[in-house]
C-alpha cells in the first residue's frame, strides 16, 4: 500500500482518484485556489461537476492551504494541473516533496522557457524544481477520457519516462483490471503526441461541424484529416527526439481518435465548421470554463516546428492550416482540403 | 476525352459518374440484374436511392442486357460489384473488353479460389479472366464514402497497381478537384487494408453501440480498438506481401476512419453492442438490403491467417475477438477489452 497524492481536483485529477483507490493505495486529493467549489461538492459526497463520478469515500480532501501537509510521506506525486498553473504549482510543491518521488504527469502541452524557447512540459517540469528536489518525472498519455477514468470503464493509459524504477513503481501503484497501463521510454513521443493531438483533434473537429451545419456528411475530408494529423504527429514526434511507433499506438492513433470522439478540441473545431468565428467561439467557451488547450497549442507547435530547422514547417501543412483557422480565414473547407488531400 | 464505362449502379458505382463526368469524359454506368430499379429512378432524373444524387445528365445509362454495348470502345472500366457477384460480372464481361483496358477495382473484400482457398478479390478477378483478354487491374481504396464522392465533396482516393501505366491513365480519367487520387504500386497492402478495415470496423462500432445502450461514453475502448485495429491491419498487410506504412496513410487509417463514422459494419457493430444478437441484426440488416461486407470478411480473414504461418492467428487477437462476437458471445465489451488493452 502506496501513499498517492494528486495535484488538481479538476477533472483528470479526481479521476485518477478512482483506480489509485482501486488499486488499494492510501489517496488525497489537492485542490488548488480554484478547486474549492469542486472539494465542497466531492466532500458532501456528490459527484465531480465535471465527470459526473463521486470519489471514493477514503480519499482524503485537501483544499488549497494544505499543499504540504498534502504531500508529506507520499509515494507517488500525480500532477494534474491546467498548462498554464502546472509549473508554479510544483514550485510551490517542491519543498514537501521527499527528493526522488516520482511525478505523474497529466498536463498536456507545450510551455515557455524564461527566454521565450518553446518546449515540451517535462522538460520545463524537471528544470522548475531545485537540483536538490530531483524528482523523476513520469508523462501519461494514451486515451485516457477523465469521466470514464473516474467511472471506471476500460481504459488504455500510456506512462512514459526515462526513469525505468520509477515508472514501474507509478504503474505498480495505479494500474486496475479496469485501468491498464504499457510503459515506455520514449518520453519525448508521447509528449509531442499529447500536446499535438489537441491541435489536430480541432481540424477533425471543423469537418464535424460542416457535417452538423449542412446536415450531408463530410467524413471523407475528416478522415483524409485525420490521416494527415497522423503524419504530422509523425514528423513532429520524430524532430522532438521521440519515436515515430510510439505516435502509431495508444499514445498517439489512439489518444487522437479518442480526442476526436468528444471533448472541448473537437466541439471548439466542430463550432468553427458550423460557422462561428474563431475568436468568438473561444469566447463562449472561455466564459463556461472550457479551456480548448488546442488553441494555444497550435500556436506555440508551430513556433516550436520554426525553430527545428530544415522544412519543417512546410512538411506541417495541416498544422499551418488550423493556424490559419484560428486566425478566422473564411473557408476552413478548403484550408483542410488543400492541406491534407493529394 | 475518354470513355469510361462503370458495371454496377450501386452506390459506388453510381457515385463514381460524379467525377468521371466532371472530368469530361464521356461515362457509361450498367446496372446489374439486380439495379433495374435504380437505373429506372436515375433515368427519370431522380436521385439515386442510396446516395440521395441524381446522375450528371450526360451519363448514358445501359441495362443488364446491355453489357457488351456499354463496353464497346471503352478506355477504362470501373467495376463496382458487391463481392459475392464480381467475379461472375467480369468473366461475362470479358469477351467485350479489349485487351489492356484497364480495370478499375471499386469491390472490397476476400473471396474463394475454386479450392476453396481465400484470396484478395485483385488476385482472383485477374484469375478469372482468359488470359487473351488479360486486363490490368487498379484497385481503389481510401476514404470514399459513395455518398461523398456523388456529391462532390472533398475525397482522397488511392489507387494501386503494379500496373504503373494503366493506373496513370485511370488517374488522368477520373481526378478532378474533387476527387483527388494518390497511386501506389502496393496492390496488396491496400486491398489488404481495404478488406480488413470494415472488419474492424465492426469492433469499433460494438464501442459506440455500448455507449449508445447505457448513455455514458466507451470512447476509450473505442479509442484502444481502433488502435490495435491499424496494428493488425499492419500486420495482416505484411503477411499478404504489402507495406505496412500503406497502411498507415490514406488506405490504411484514413479508410478504417470513415468506415467507423458511418456505414453498415459501423451500424451493424453499434446493434450488437447495443445488445442485440449478431444473427438478428445480421437478418434485420439483410431484410432492409443492407449487406455487412465485415461480417463474411472476418470469417474469410482469420481463415487466411490461419495459412499465413507463423503465429499469426495469435497476434490478431481483435480479429479473433470479432469472429467470437459474431458466434453470439454474451459480453463483447469484455472480449474486446481484454483483445485491445495492454
Amino acid at each position: 500500500m502506496a501513499t498517492v497524492t494528486i495535484l488538481g481536483a479538476g477533472a483528470m485529477g479526481s479521476a485518477l482518484a478512482t483506480p489509485a483507490a482501486a488499486a488499494g493505495n492510501r489517496v488525497r486529493l489537492w485542490g488548488t485556489w480554484l478547486d474549492g467549489g469542486i472539494l465542497a461538492e466531492l466532500g458532501a459526497g456528490r459527484p465531480h461537476p465535471r465527470t459526473g463520478v463521486a470519489v471514493d469515500p477514503r480519499v482524503e480532501l485537501h483544499d488549497a492551504g494544505r499543499l504540504a501537509p498534502a504531500l508529506w510521506g507520499s509515494d507517488l506525486v500525480a500532477v494534474a494541473i491546467s498548462s498554464e498553473g502546472v509549473l508554479e504549482v510544483v514550485r510551490r510543491a517542491a519543498a514537501a516533496l521527499a527528493p526522488g518521488t516520482p511525478l505523474l504527469l497529466c498536463t498536456k502541452g507545450f510551455g515557455r522557457w524564461p527566454d521565450g524557447t518553446v518546449d515540451l512540459l517535462p522538460v520545463l517540469l524537471e528544470a522548475a524544481l531545485p537540483l536538490a528536489r530531483s524528482c523523476p518525472v513520469v508523462a501519461v498519455g494514451g486515451p485516457c477520457k477523465a469521466n470514464e477514468v473516474a467511472a471506471g470503464r476500460p481504459t488504455a493509459a500510456v506512462f512514459a519516462s526515462e526513469h525505468g524504477e520509477a515508472m514501474a513503481r507509478a504503474a505498480r501503484a495505479l494500474a486496475t483490471a479496469a485501468y491498464r497501463v504499457r510503459c515506455t521510454d520514449d518520453l519525448a513521443g508521447v509528449e509531442a503526441a499529447a500536446a499535438a493531438k489537441n491541435v489536430y483533434a480541432i481540424a477533425v473537429g471543423v469537418c464535424h461541424g460542416l457535417t452538423e451545419a449542412g446536415g450531408q456528411p463530410w467524413h471523407d475530408l475528416a478522415a483524409a484529416t485525420f490521416t494527415q494529423a497522423v503524419a504530422e504527429m509523425r514528423r513532429l514526434a520524430a524532430a522532438l527526439g521521440g519515436r515515430e511507433e510510439t505516435v502509431l499506438g495508444l499514445a498517439g492513433v489512439g489518444d487522437l481518435e479518442v480526442t476526436s470522439l468528444s471533448g472541448r478540441n473537437r466541439a471548439f473545431g466542430a463550432r468553427v465548421g458550423r460557422g462561428e468565428p474563431p475568436g468568438e467561439a473561444l469566447a463562449a467557451m472561455a466564459a463556461a470554463g472550457q479551456t480548448v488547450e488546442g488553441a494555444p497549442a497550435a500556436r506555440l507547435a508551430l513556433e516550436l516546428a520554426g525553430t527545428l530547422g530544415g522544412d519543417r514547417p512546410a512538411s506541417l501543412p495541416l498544422l499551418a492550416a488550423v493556424n490559419r483557422i484560428l486566425d478566422g480565414h473564411p473557408d476552413p473547407a478548403a484550408l483542410l482540403a488543400a492541406a491534407v488531400l493529394p
